[in-house]
């Protein structure tokens, strides 16, 4: 499938695999080990002080290795970016980018650690065992439904944070974004009517956060339509059902969204012309499937009055980035063993407010490369975890 | 106990606990993500190129991921240093030295893995599952006799160099100093006697370089005494019992050492002066125990014309470090699948050969510092692996 999307700045693949050669990422000494007494603190006969150190009081491990602040970017690769189950080497990249991310905007050490299992057991077992390694866990690219089931077990089997960040990065962004289009357009959050198109990772982590939040209109579609009690879903789906769709609304997208404030698509489909056309007045519309948006934003703004995109060559890119660097920056600087909902709310609250004076309509999120985004958002996450 | 050994510089505990703070490493981007075009060329959209290129072509992973040439340092904490058991978190700091010194000397990036599991068969299944993330095992301080174990079959179960370093590091070192004692003392290896005083994962290892290398007389002693057929030792022990010991002798240390030419101590125990003086003139010591030297070299030079530690404040070191980092980068540059008695032999050559002119008896090995060291053992371990 062709996109009908041109990038704003062309990139050559061959640009692409040549930055990738060799990978991304580098694992660097803090100090050289270029005498005998370097050596000898760093490693033989120093660090058995350390290691016996460790052994006598089980919390210097915290603040003597790198373990309590290295964040393993965990991944399974069975739903790798928009390209589904590719495996794990071939999610490796995508992994290393994340590292990079996490150095880059919160200053947190990184490793990527690929499984090639796709059994919840097993990886929840894999990460278990190798729990003195590593201080957080950031699950990236995991299928639902399997992800909710694997990031809740992970949860109460990892005494430290654990977050799926396809899921909860996602949702923050959104949030901060929505945050922002309700301020822009006079609206008050507990009064908007919402669909979410796509019952996935996203979506349902969406759907929590924005009725963590006050919403109180969701509505969410799934490729089978609105979810209803009466579909009888299980897991994700069932629980959500319980609790959205406060009018009974049965149907597809055209029921959902006559009359609605909000569009927020994480479905990878497209949505047509003629039913966003029956959505409120001043309404917003986030078309954040990536590459392609379920609507281009020429066509949305003809409906709308905020539209943001996944996508960097168009205003308002709702990007994960604004998020996780900073949530895990936040949880690990509190010491916090949970990243709560409240943690959340809170990382929305600061990526908005960061907007500041700056706020229109083609300006609700920060700028990705924003360098104040990540420690507002830790400061905020750190203080709402107590 | 207190070490009867001074050391030569004095390094307070303070400056040792101060240099660990936070951990020795940090993992770093190769490429600085400083816009919104680095950013899409390491991450999205432009890092889906490189994951569909991996999933189209698994032999991508090897060029365009960090993973083919990073080294795991993988250990439980059941023999660290010469601590013992102290468990995998408190052997983190020895584990992320090893990391430091991969980088430094070889390099390689590395990562430790430290696993709260001392199981065998759970600590290969671990990294089985987590095999797309690296491209070599580095085994450090596992217990004997499980080491045996684990090494090999975790060698038949991951298809990357697999290699114990408490086995074949010192092993491959010895194997170095020895050559050079040889020739500093005017002996032919093949006549050599040898007494090896430690049937651990050093003691093993050793004996085994020994006999590949050419050595005929070689009596390996574990705490009971001499290992001989007539014990029914059982695995690794019992393979010795087998192929070493030509005379038959009976006994302890007192029997063994009589006219031997080589004592090699790798067992954290001491040897009376009294035996050592039964030796054949022209004697060659390793005291390789950590901190604490089975003899004082002071003493043992009184009965040997070399003598050689473990220790950095005393001549003729036998550190691993002159081993490890260039056997895995010379495997690692050669893509071969394994560490072979051939490529370790060709590694103890080339470490023995770079002493040169220089060659006497206070000097058969060449400093851990000597930058030269591990490229020329990638080049030997490269060359041998064909």
């Amino acid at each position: 499938m062709t996109s009908t999307f041109a990038p704003a700045t062309a990139i050559s693949s061959e640009e692409i695999f040549a930055a990738h050669d060799g990978g991304k990422l580098s694992v660097e000494t803090k100090q050289p080990l270029d005498s005998t007494r370097a050596l000898s603190i760093a490693y033989t006969p120093g660090v058995a002080q350390v290691s016996r150190g460790i052994a006598a009081d089980a919390g210097m491990a915290a603040t003597h290795t790198w373990a309590s602040r290295l964040v393993a970017v965990v991944s399974d690769g069975t739903a790798v970016l928009g390209l589904g189950n590719i495996g794990a080497a071939a999610s490796l990249p995508v992994m290393e980018g994340k590292s990079a991310l996490f150095k880059t905007f919160a200053g947190l050490n990184s490793i990527p650690l690929v499984l090639d299992t796709t059994d919840v057991d097993e990886i929840i077992e894999t990460l278990v065992r190798l729990r003195p390694s590593f201080g957080a866990v950031n699950l990236e690219d995991i299928s639902a439904p399997r992800c909710f089931e694997l990031e809740k077990r992970l949860i109460e089997a990892l005494d430290c944070p654990v977050m799926h960040d396809d899921q909860h990065g996602t949702a923050i962004v959104v949030l901060a974004a929505l945050t922002n289009a309700a301020r822009v357009t006079g609206r008050d959050m507990g009064g908007l009517r919402v669909v979410i198109s796509g019952a996935g990772a996203a979506g349902v982590a969406c759907a929590n956060i924005l009725l963590e939040a006050g919403v109180t209109d969701v509505v969410v579609l799934d490729s089978k339509g609105i979810l209803t009690a009466g579909r009888n879903l299980e897991g994700a789906k069932g629980d959500l059902a319980s609790r959205t769709n406060p009018r009974n609304v049965e149907g597809g997208a055209a029921e959902a969204l006559t009359g609605a404030d909000v569009f927020i698509g994480v479905s990878s489909g497209t949505v047509p012309e003629e039913i966003l056309a029956t959505m409120a007045p001043e309404a917003v519309i986030f078309a954040l499937s990536n590459p392609d948006p379920e609507v281009h934003p020429d066509v949305a703004a003809r409906y709308a009055s905020v539209v943001a995109t996944g996508r960097s060559d168009f205003p308002n890119q709702i990007n994960n980035v604004l998020a996780f660097p900073g949530v895990f920056r936040g949880a690990l600087d509190s010491g916090a063993r949970r990243i709560t909902s409240a943690m959340k709310v809170a990382a929305a609250k600061a990526i908005a407010d960061l907007v500041g004076d700056e706020l229109a309509a083609d300006h609700i999120v920060p700028s990705p490369l924003d360098p104040r985004v990540a420690p507002a958002v830790a400061a905020a996450v750190a203080s709402a975890a107590g």
